[in-house]
């Protein structure tokens, strides 16, 4: 495979003077896959869910069990951080004046695994089927986030020293979208110091295609409930008579979006981002086809807007999802019951230049606008997160593309994801360091759906390729102190990065 | 209060005659109230929640009991009847070839309690409070069938003998639908013969106005389940791309009815019997005021097709309304996911001419029409009823009208109900005879809904109620020994019966 870059080699100035440490870190690697994923069984076992509020001390354990691992495998200054819901794990490898220093991102906390019965085996009784891990966050983010905290014990253990200054930062929160991160960035900024930050938390492409992300969208999840008579009523005695919430609530989901697949609210495409011919054909050119997309979510027939591919619909085009409804009756057979209430959770994703809080208003407008006079409504929101955008031209990317070379073989393509890590923006705004996306799941590894999986084959190639990534940024940063200082551009939304 | 009819004392042709052993029974009840409570806390104290898989034992522990109480009010004959779901309990009095028959039809099943946390008391652990039995069945009908069986207990305790030969007819699934007594009806016509049927399982106007029902409407219950893509979706990385099935649902859903509350199934009005003026002019003289039937719905605003009232709204209308809504994640906070199936539990309402399963083929071929060709769609049938008519000018109907006014002091006013009891038209056409709709509930009595309650008073004056009734329809049916024969009008649907 080709290098995406004509002149790469001077990237790697001498490629020797830093491969032989590498090389015996692999080597480590190599002996110790077992024991690997035997650790991130242990790891996986904890049900981590951080948005269903009895599983509270499962975060606890969660994160004592990985501050001891991380003691374990040779960092420093292991601290457990509370915060108002779960605690952050922080910690350190020796700090050097001399090295660069690399801020590892990761998240502990996992997305509840319902609907449970559609499981083959249970979500938090990993089990290995096939060269795949199964079991909720083997692949978000437990399995990908491990795969660095492995490259570090093998550097660790074989050289006794890290090439590069390393952080720790695993969080609790972000499935929940990270609500006390931003306030413990801002709290900790000279600690968290850093050249670049590094994150693995999406999918490539194939085992032998790897990928780097350099868009995600943003996301707004909110709750409307609509409220109506004070209590349950009996459907034959007040039907006809009395405006039913579960009805007022599907018509004003329905006024969500036109007959054409478009979000109905006013004002909601006046921000979107519309991208030069070049960039669309680069994306035709490398991102997947209609029927692999598609395929994957386990669906013939694609939907969506006119006269977008569906992997732009999923990356340069917003979104709006219906997640959950609540309301009413939900056992067995019939009951005759009017609900006094009823509840819909929503989702938009949000592409540049595009604003949550924007976006928020314009619905909570739109929403009072279409809502009934004979019912009242409220709406909360959950999660409120900027897109993000990332300079592929960056150094550090280019360190990333030549280690994903020697972990998988080949060079990564450039992918967006539909998808969104609120903490990517949150980390760019608050530490205004370049962020690499280093992604080590497949596309089929059911992220949030039942039988989540990771690849173990990639869990091997990944911490070869974290391994090489710090050897790769060492050198690359070692002449520059401060990388940051020359990529004032990063912070991309709206800036001219093609 | 005058009498609804102006020669009303030929129909008691000599009052003092059958009165006394009236009176003794009436005393009886004075006496027995507090035990009658206690039995009916034991009665309501099963959850025989008919529609609950998991309380499939609690339904045939509650038949027992009622089986063993039956008994030991001294009827004979008990028989515990097994069906294909709930058993039916059947018992006779000592039947006498001189003695007119009344059937007297309950259920012993019950609502799912749902939502249980809106419960002030537990639902099944009753309590009385300000003259109320609260818990669930204690109306809806375990209180208000059981008036009946006090009053077989208060003739036969104190008379050894009552004025009519009595058969009861308890069946457990009355609130599925009545799935197996169609069948048990037609196995057992000989045994079940009777003049007439009655059954009490409706509001009254006020504890001081009671009221006779007859009318109510028929009932049909659909599940409604739209698929598409074939597992849950990670609704960033597919969200704009995949058509999502509880949206396609809401939208669905919200074309079900038009702008102006009317049901939008083409065809779905074509039967609807409209009323003459003096029809509705007596509704409105006897019903319930517009403002009244609202609060007593726990709600200020109306809604409904224009140009009638609420009452006739839930009456002489016919309704669709929203019962329940499954899909997607239902905890806590936001879950990003695309649901790969959702369902929506669906009741009409109907009125004379309309039937329940031509209405359902209208559905189901508006439902094939409009839904999109990105999903599929699935309709199951959970409840099926006809709506029903009752001859207001029959002499047994005359019976419970005098009855009342000996048990609560007044005439009954004539209700029509909006809710259904599919055994009403079942009965009629099984059995062929006149049937009683003799209610002893209050509007809020919360019927369905939690905080279900018995008013006390309702209870004793019912079985007052009923001890009259079983004299006065001894009293004039004593010259026409089948009654029924000269109410052949009385399977009245399309019938001239005003």
């Amino acid at each position: 495979m080709r290098s995406p870059w004509v002149n790469r080699k001077s990237l790697i100035r001498n490629p020797r003077a830093h491969s032989e440490p590498c090389v015996t870190a692999n080597r480590y690697v190599g002996s110790g896959r077992s024991r690997f994923v035997t650790e991130l069984k242990r790891f996986v076992r904890f049900p981590s869910v951080s948005a269903q509020p009895k599983h509270v001390r499962d975060l606890v354990r969660c994160a004592n069990w990985l501050a001891n691992h991380l003691q374990r495998i040779g960092l420093n200054r292991i601290d457990i951080v509370p915060t108002l819901r779960h605690p952050i794990v922080y910690a350190e490898s020796k700090q050097l004046s001399d090295r660069p220093t690399v801020l590892i991102y990761g998240h502990y906390d996992v997305q509840p695994p319902d609907p449970i019965k559609e499981w083959i085996s249970p979500p938090f009784k990993p089990k290995v089927r096939d060269k795949n891990l199964y079991g909720r966050g083997a692949c978000d983010d437990k399995g990908q986030m491990f795969t660095h905290i492995k490259a570090i014990e093998a550097y660790l253990q074989t050289q006794g020293v890290l090439p590069v200054n390393v952080k720790c930062l695993f969080e609790g929160e972000e499935e929940i979208g990270s609500p006390n991160l931003s306030g413990f960035l801002k709290r900790n900024r000279e600690r968290l110091a850093a050249d670049i930050v590094v994150l693995s938390d999406m999918p490539i492409v194939a085992p032998d295609r790897p990928a780097i992300t350099y868009a995600m969208r943003g996301a707004l999840s909110v709750e409307l409930e609509v409220k109506g008579p004070q209590r349950d009523l009996h459907s034959g005695i007040f039907g006809g008579a009395v405006h039913n919430p579960l009805q007022v609530l599907c018509e004003l989901v329905a006024a969500l979006h036109d007959s054409k697949g478009r979000i109905a609210i006013p004002g909601f495409y006046d921000r979107v981002r519309s991208w030069s011919k070049a960039e669309r054909d680069y994306m035709t050119r490398v991102g997947p086809l209609n029927t692999t997309l598609l395929r994957s979510a386990g669906t013939r027939r694609g939907w969506g807007e006119i006269g977008y591919t569906a992997y732009e619909r999923t990356t340069i085009r917003p979104a709006l999802t219906i997640n959950g409804i609540l309301g009413g009756y939900q056992g067995e057979g019939a009951k005759a019951v009017i609900p006094s209430r009823a509840i819909v959770k929503l989702n938009f994703r949000l592409v540049p230049n595009q604003s949550p809080r924007e976006i928020e208003a314009l619905f909570r407008l739109y929403i009072a606008r279409i809502t009934p006079p004979t019912t009242r409504v409220k709406v909360r929101t959950l999660v409120s997160a900027q897109p993000a955008l990332i300079n592929r031209e960056h150094p550090a990317i280019r360190a990333a593309a030549v280690a994903y070379r020697r972990g998988f073989g080949s060079y990564p393509v450039f992918l967006r994801s539909g998808g969104t890590i609120p903490v990517v923006n949150m980390l760019q705004q608050a530490l205004g360091v370049p962020i690499v996306l280093m992604g080590f799941g497949l596309p089929d590894d059911r992220m949030h759906s039942p039988n989540e999986k990771f690849h173990l084959p990639n869990f091997f190639n990944g911490i070869k390729t974290s391994i090489w990534f710090l050897t790769e940024i060492a050198a690359c940063l070692r002449s520059r102190r401060r990388l940051s200082s020359i990529t004032d551009n990063l912070d991309t939304i709206g800036a001219r990065w093609i």
